[in-house]
């Protein structure tokens, strides 16, 4: 855990107000610039390159190895290695970038070596994920669909409050943030049909999520108990699962969302790491029946993370379509990746876990236009005065994510893409 | 495809009766010998070391970019070149090692240097897997689990001959023939109780697969057409996808298996190339419905390689359980890889297509014991007395792949795997 949880902390680099990244945030990425790729951090709106400050020897004295470990396009490297120096380098930046610290301050060439404006940087997947695993731990959700598509009055089905219900997906076609994905073609079956027809999917919905990413390996046949899951989880991102409502619903039995799920998923840039976010920890729901002892987990742990959806048409300016809460999970990453290995699975640095859609009690807080337009009977109006059920082509999804308490905000930028009309 | 498909064709290094690996082979691995691990061929029991092969500049006009290709411990770099290139280098191997070429065969400290006894080395995972996806595209297994959990008058589900369905699954657990692998623990439903169980698996079973792994990649976005898959198809290894018959029925709805299928799967260790397999090319089954124009294929598309499975308990000799072949399989590769990116799905080298469980049309062909002893109702005779209805504990199970035309017989070699009992 960090040891620089207090109040009163700043940095000697700008950050303006409200800004997701304030000197407590202190996230990791890959950007690239002037024809490099580099692992970095993030203090307000300046890139922090941790390979030049490696190479300078900042970081000599850290349990990093070889020390070229910031020199990769991707951080997957400095995962593998362990908690102790995930840690260790979160607070030697907080360490080198807070306002008393003269060390850098006051060198200008380190200064401009060192800081490169936002603006002027790419940002890449900060990971190369191995394997990446979809979960379905919003009670909110599960329910939501149950009674769309089978029984209200027994909306979970049997096994959901047993086990954090999860599925394997595709990680070739998780992207970063500012992509731009084309409407899919596919098979669907048109209403009161037979026989399926093929063509551009109609129904392309997002899946408000957030995501957890691992470092440290387990070896094939070795469980991970729930209460060691801390060390083995880095840090997390905004998971927006796209989704092809029409094409999933006629392909997915029996054996689950296939194509209507792997033409692409889209990731915030930054990670935020769980040291970051271990100040802002809640209470989950009560969760009864009673989970097995392999499940059991012992105080906060959930994390309190607001979240926002935003549709921006084209040629219009943004319009809030939902405000939900990490919080509500009624599984938490913990349980998700204790049950993930308890048959002994192997995971990897890199892997990533989304978390399902997050779902909150109220209708204005639902994580997919599915829930929010109800399949499409309650359309939701736009700024500009259009509806929307699903998607449009040309619309960009806006998702945010951020966490406040006691005056102290950390964010997790924004997963941000715009749905192409089809090739 | 090989310039080499003639009859009489035979190798200056011996090759025993009904090996696997005559020249007309050639097949692609890795493997470790002498703290060292490279990528490699196999004629014969002689392995092939293709590293110190393009170091001396056996392979310097081929179109294989720095040459350092085979120096390294995957052979996703050498993947990741085009189908010229990777036929080039079998070409090349085929031309060195025929009987008339005296160029290594008379030179003994070249053939000692490039020729490694098979006992003398260790077999690696030939690829790193980036995402690995099991079709389920058998007609027979497919009715055959819907006659047994569903309805016997409708036991293929409404899509099922319209697309060939498939779901993504666990790249990381996938390991090479000879992998010891522990009975998993896992909740499972008791029957006529309503809260589950937990742990170790009762019911471990093998379903016997062939899976296909891509070279070139596309671009998210892209689609691959079905006439053009063979380009960005480079092999076939065996597949075992282990399975937990309990923990899936409990865990699988809505979205797919997920813990029963990701604890270990085992490949064969040697990729054997499309171009050795074009010579064993068959049309497969009449497909009606007719399919989309997106899937549908040319010529013979099917491959005649015959299968099978052998259970040997701990203390007993191999008893035969299953003659199957990959023929009967109802769509092809071709389809599988047209349907996987007909909505943009990005490939990448050493991605892994698995084809589902290959059962033939009569009860000694199934392909999984689930199958074959119809849910544990027709337990299966061992020559040591013993009966199985699933494997149990120290039990091996040994898959065969081979491929038998006009007197000439290529193989894959085995998956084999030991399943221990649980941790």
């Amino acid at each position: 855990m960090s040891i620089f949880n207090t109040k009163g902390l700043s940095s000697w680099v700008s950050v303006p107000a409200d800004s997701d990244f304030p000197i407590h945030n202190i996230p990791f990425g890959v950007v690239s610039y002037q024809g490099q790729t580099h692992c970095a951090s993030r203090i307000g709106d300046f890139v922090i390159d941790l390979a030049l400050l490696g190479e300078d020897g900042w970081f000599d004295d850290l349990p990093l190895g070889n020390g070229a470990v910031f020199h990769n396009p991707t951080l997957n490297a400095f995962l593998e290695l362990d908690k102790k120096a995930w840690t260790s380098v979160r607070n030697r930046l907080i360490e080198l970038f807070q306002s008393a610290n003269a060390e850098i301050r006051d060198h200008d060439d380190w200064v401009n070596k060192y800081l490169i404006p936002i603006s002027d940087v790419e940002m890449q997947m900060p990971v190369q994920v191995g394997d990446y695993t979809d979960f379905y731990s919003s009670i909110e959700h599960a329910t939501n669909v149950g009674i769309m598509f089978r029984d209200p009055a027994n909306a979970l089905l049997p096994n959901w409050k047993h086990l954090p219900v999860g599925y394997h997906g595709r990680a070739s076609s998780i992207v970063v943030s500012g992509a731009e994905i084309h409407r899919p073609y596919g098979q669907t079956l048109p209403k009161d049909a037979t026989t399926p027809v093929f063509g551009p999917s109609r129904l392309v919905d997002f899946e408000l999520e957030m995501a957890f990413i691992t470092g440290k390996a387990n070896k094939l046949g070795d469980s991970i108990p729930a209460e060691k899951a801390d060390d083995y989880i880095f840090g997390m991102v905004i998971f927006n699962d796209l989704s092809a409502r029409d094409i999933q619903k006629w392909e997915y039995v029996p054996l689950g969302p296939f194509l209507s799920k792997n033409f692409g998923s889209v990731i915030s840039p930054w990670i935020v790491t769980l040291d970051a976010l271990e100040f802002y920890r809640v209470a989950g729901p009560i969760q009864d029946p009673r989970v097995f002892p392999y499940l059991e987990t012992l105080g906060d742990k959930n994390i309190d993370i607001h979240l926002s959806v935003s549709l921006k048409p084209a040629d219009s300016s943004e319009t809030a379509v939902s405000k939900s809460n990490y919080k509500y999970l009624y599984w938490n990453m913990n349980q998700q990746l204790a049950h993930h290995t308890v048959n002994g699975c192997n995971i990897k640095a890199g892997d990533m876990y989304a978390s399902g859609t997050i779902s909150g009690p109220t209708p204005d807080s639902y994580g997919s236009l599915l829930e929010l337009s109800w399949q499409g009977t309650k359309p939701l109006k736009m700024n500009d005065g259009t509806e929307r059920r699903f998607v449009s082509d040309n619309d960009s999804i806006i998702m945010r994510a951020w966490c406040e308490k006691d005056g102290r905000k950390i964010g997790f930028g924004e997963s941000v893409c715009k749905i192409l009309p089809a090739k």
